[in-house]
């Protein structure tokens, strides 16, 4: 079958039925979400346990189960695995891993798969796990790959039930509350699992710190948590800022992050009031600052910027530059600080921030947002997931979310990485589809979507260097020697869902090069 | 039928089926919540309307549905009145009325119900709603009376479904973030109706102050809201301080409070980390000051103090003799304006504060809780709903959730109330079960449950006129004459829900006086 945008997806994808992705709001459903557990507890229980082996025992957790993850550390997680060590050493099998998110520092999920611990993955895979799936034949089921906002959906909607949910809080009391801003190893906000706490049949908060009742702020309920399990390390903090969290020095990026700000400035939604998210890429953070520059100069105070939070968006803050942060999670640890400290910085929830089934989430009220991709395509087609070998390398984040959200999205790339382009007649993996993207920014000139004439008309009464994207393309391709494209095989190892819960797209085996 | 407390209970409460109440912790649950709705919403959608009027129309408002609203204000609420006149005016019929609470303010109910446009209510009714349905035959079925847990997990149970629920905020954004501690007339946190607005079919905010978009902190979130509609007035913050709230001057109750503060000094739980609440009746109010005053000359920092929040709790964590305040709702300004400015000042939701179907509510953390009542008895069952008349007056408010969660619950009342006496043989009303009260404070000294012996030996040795309640009871009994005792028909005016949904007592129409 072809989905809207002509990707070819099977009828199923490993157990499930699919529903095909039809248009960036296809689908607003008003039937009822699914329902949560009842979970009672007597007065003054005491919910603490000394080992993730005594909590395994104590949740019931057993083979073919669903166990559920944030991914707040980032790269500096500890605690997927150590669970997974845990749940190997009790002989468990064939689990379902839904993280947020793994990162290279999870490359030993890799053994588990190996030795049949983990079978299935519903959760972001960047780096080596990305990579070791992408060879076909690992899991028992395709992956499935979600954002932020249609994982939150997907758990309220009965997609996915979780069987325990495992949250590492680097603060928690004996209770249960637990933040991420507070105690030794502060990671920022915690509630990407807030839905996993709440739908789970089991929750179990890990922590480093136990402090006294009541930890606070509270991302974590005790109302929500049956254990909190206490361990020496949790993650290291210095690795939340992991990749690609460094202000750019190349001038090609300085350049397109310039061209970035300059196009916001004259796209009409540049006034009191103005909104925008850039992602956690060098460009990005760039043409925060420079938009930041922008604002001063012009005397405009924003509404809100929404983060990952980042010193670059503490610093406007600070500034009076916008009169809030909406903050889903730190991308640093001067973010972490500022959300101590000051009320106007926000913590949201992925709820708040992006989901679907909601009665409006916040990337709804954005007027720019900057992201970058690892493909675009003439369709204004965007990738983020795959690299042009083919390879699953990266989740989603927000991205989905946001370009749907968002007045204007901007897409932010050079137009050349190495020797290999980066805009393509057809993008490998569709991560979210041009309908939602407005403008391509290279440092050959920025491009414009068809359907957005009257921001082009602006950015060329401005004087700015509209091109079309196929001239751009032209010029590129031009300069380089045609890349070996990858050869797929019938095999899905992953599934992307768009934030409804349809599928935009999959993503196959590669068997070779052309 | 007869409940575990020898409360004769009909089999059926108008067309519900009765569960009967077994024990304060009886029915520990691990089936499934009521599912919510899930609402989608296009991009940017406008949700201001300009009218009540036009939320009647846009939520499809009709005859005998249910609508919600939170009582913050308290008896300075306008947005009940406002709502139901229009609903009078669109000539709507036979709805049920679920408000967590009625105060005076809204006698123009009693209109309503004649008129037939409200035919069933489900809240607390303090003052004349209550005298008049204590009248008998004035609604289509008895009134249901819930404590704040209590009603949170109805609605989570699915026990009550809400069409539209009608939230008062006193600022929000256009999108429906809404709070209570900011605005023209801040009334406090307005998170009591967080379940109403996550579970309701329909969501409306009526907010005075329509603010720039992220108005925060957000007790409501845009995503459970549909509409938000502007008035040009919600509600008088002068009047959340209505009626109790006074420190008291009467010789009598500071005796009481004094002997209060003794007791929780001597009781065992008087130590670094304790924590208290209190609630906000006179003797109460009196009771923390001394006790603030105790801790400070013992060194002792306690964990929490839990609100309703109030001056006298404020000025303990000011002068640092608590590390936080769990604030419900506010009693007062100073309340409000420490919720503003203190992150250790923290606003949780009912469902935080006392849900029964959690894994673990703030109220089971209570070292000490001092709560008043209209009546006890010998069994140390206590009344706070009806009056030795048999009216119906009062709302249970946390007093159950308090009294079951705490370690040790103390009712601190007067012997004698002018000339009636408030030690009876049995109460009029069971609201909350002799099983989880601990003390009995009077200005004649302090009975002691015989089933927490400890206390009791520990007051003893302290010093403490400890008594049995039987002789306090015998003591006034001798000085008063007997009050008239009212007759009761069969008519059944009002259920009371214990917290976990099962009825402890009902309240019969008064026809008469012995």
């Amino acid at each position: 079958m072809k989905n809207a945008i002509g990707r070819e997806i099977p009828e199923r994808i490993g157990s499930r039925d699919v529903s095909l992705y039809q248009a960036a709001f296809a689908t607003l459903r008003c039937d009822r979400k699914a329902a949560r557990y009842q979970k009672g507890a007597p007065q003054h229980e005491d919910k603490v346990l000394h080992s993730i082996e005594a909590a395994i025992e104590a949740t019931g957790l057993s083979d073919g189960m669903t166990i559920s993850f944030h991914h707040c550390f980032r790269d500096g997680d500890f605690v997927i695995n150590q669970v997974l060590d845990a749940c190997a050493k009790k002989g468990l099998k064939d689990l379902r891993l839904f993280p947020t998110a793994l990162f290279p520092a999870h490359a030993g999920v890799i053994d588990h798969i190996k030795a049949g611990v983990v079978s299935r993955i519903e959760g972001s895979m960047n780096g080596p796990v990305g990579a070791f799936v992408s060879q076909g034949g690992q899991l028992s089921e395709p992956a499935i790959l979600r954002s932020h906002g249609g994982r939150w959906r997907a758990v309220e909607a009965g997609d996915v039930e979780i069987d325990v949910a495992f949250i590492a809080a680097p603060q928690a009391d004996a209770y249960g509350n637990a933040t991420g801003i507070h105690g030794k190893t502060p990671c920022g906000p915690i509630a990407f699992s807030a839905v996993d706490a709440q739908y789970a049949k089991h929750t179990v908060v890990i922590t480093s710190d136990l402090a006294p009742y009541p930890v606070y702020p509270m991302e974590i309920q005790q109302g929500w948590v049956d254990y909190v399990v206490v361990v020496d390390e949790i993650g290291d903090p210095q690795n939340i800022a992991s990749g690609t969290l460094v202000l750019t020095k190349s001038p090609t990026r300085l350049l397109i992050a310039r061209m970035t700000a300059d196009a916001v400035v004259h796209s009409g939604y540049f006034k009191d009031g103005f909104s925008f998210q850039g992602g956690a890429g060098g460009i990005s953070l760039a043409a925060t600052k420079y938009l930041g520059d922008e604002m001063e100069k012009a005397g405009i105070v924003g509404s809100f910027g929404m983060g990952g939070g980042t010193k670059m968006l503490v610093e406007l803050l600070q500034r009076g530059l916008i009169r809030t942060i909406l903050d889903g999670q730190a991308f640093d640890l001067d973010a972490v600080e500022s959300l101590r400290v000051d009320p106007a910085h926000i913590a949201i929830d992925p709820g708040m921030y992006a989901n679907y089934d909601s009665r409006g989430c916040a990337t709804y009220q954005l007027d720019a947002a900057f992201l970058g991709a690892t493909e675009v395509d003439l369709d204004f087609n965007v990738n983020v997931n795959t690299h042009s070998d083919g390879q699953l390398l990266h989740g989603i984040g927000g991205h989905q979310d946001v370009a749907a959200g968002a007045a204007m999205t901007m897409i932010t790339i050079p137009a050349l990485r190495g020797r290999i382009p980066v805009i393509v007649d057809a993008v490998t993996t569709v991560t979210t589809p041009g309908e939602v993207i407005d403008v391509i920014v290279t440092e050959r000139g920025l491009a414009v979507n068809p359907a957005r004439e009257d921001l082009k008309d602006r950015f060329l009464a401005a004087g700015l260097p509209v091109r079309e994207l196929a001239d751009i393309k032209a010029e590129v391709d031009a300069m380089i020697q045609p890349i070996r494209r990858p050869v797929f095989g019938d095999e899905v190892i992953a599934a992307i869902e768009w934030r409804d819960g349809s599928i935009i797209d999959v993503v196959r085996k590669v068997e070779g090069f052309e």
